[in-house]
């Protein structure tokens, strides 16, 4: 197909797919005359992948760039994608406080992977933001809230066994690899849009208990 | 103190605090001669407030603002302060796809808000978020991916109630405000970091089972 239907059936507007072919993100169509160049499947299901990741997942060009660059490698495996795409989505934390309230901050965040039977090293992207987040909590005298990381922690780890459960269905590695970057990337997203509903219902379950008390 | 010190304690650049001030994040200090103004411990905690919402938890000086008007609004409630924090965290889903398709996933999300027995409604942030995720997932034939939601449901309604019960022991309502808006910023964050560490971990655990075998 031309440009022009690509841009019809993806939504993707033609200065737009140019662009993301000049960034790197899609392949360049196959040049069939000296001024037309031709698509394929393979190029519309690729530029959903690159809205779902840019627009829903709120990845910057680059990262998706490099997530883009596991996914097309040769050498592509679950596990490598999996890191790649959590390097992407994971903003990298700002070290603020002093040493000790960090150090302090680390040996807790190591203490918990390990009460949680967890393997993970410290060179895992989500490590360094918990630290972060814990010397925020205590910065600002809220150790109280704290409490909560463990509960995270649980629901964390049977979801990363469903997560990779549901992935062993998907026939191919392709399939498992898109499923992992999707997953990651939007996974996130859904997670965190189910807590803001579940809150709400929460704390206005808690207000209506309240009033009628 | 003076604006030097106030800098020293919170680890704020002094044209950082100005900057912060002229943005209506921070409340004036107190004009105690021409050339100098003092500000307090409440400056401080504010300073570290700001930087927990810009740094660690990614808002944008407006979204801070907003939540902040809400943190200070002598009308301050829990619930209030919720859907301020919940609405500033949140990306606004942009409707993409055809209608037929948006509509629905609006009615499999309303589906699984009413399996899940929540009161929350279409205004949550948080729903229309998702309605564009479900779309996605759709788009790319990725529905297999689905059956994780309502995993991520039930973890969620867990979650916020473990919140609110931890949010239950704050002496004050401006603790609790305080509280339901670091909650909502740096929980999400919490549990994106602990997703990525407990995937690790479940997927390191799966390879090593595949190579054993």
């Amino acid at each position: 197909m031309r440009i022009g239907e690509l841009a019809r059936r993806t939504g993707v507007p033609v200065p737009t797919i140019k662009y993301y072919s000049r960034e790197g993100l899609l392949p360049a169509g196959e040049r069939t005359s000296p001024n037309q160049v031709a698509y394929d499947d393979g190029h519309v299901r690729r530029l959903k992948l690159i809205r779902a990741m840019l627009e829903v997942g709120g990845l910057s060009i680059a990262a998706a760039r490099d997530v883009l660059a596991e996914v097309d490698s040769p050498h592509r495996t679950v596990h490598g994608a999996l890191g790649v795409a959590q390097s992407a989505v994971t903003r990298s934390a700002s070290e603020r406080g002093g040493q000790e309230d960090w150090e302090r901050a680390e040996a807790e965040v190591s203490e918990l992977v390990r009460r949680h039977g967890w393997t993970a090293k410290p060179e895992n992207p989500g490590w360094q933001s918990l630290v972060q987040i814990v010397v925020t909590y205590r910065d600002l005298d809220r150790g109280d809230l704290l409490v909560l990381l463990d509960k995270y922690a649980a629901a964390a780890g049977e979801l990363a066994s469903a997560e990779l459960a549901a992935l062993a269905h998907a026939p191919s590695t392709d399939g498992k690899v898109e499923g992992v970057v999707l997953g990651t990337v939007l996974g996130d997203a859904a997670m965190s849009a189910l807590r803001r509903i579940a809150q709400e219902d929460a704390s206005s379950k808690l207000q209506g208990a309240r009033r009628s008390a």
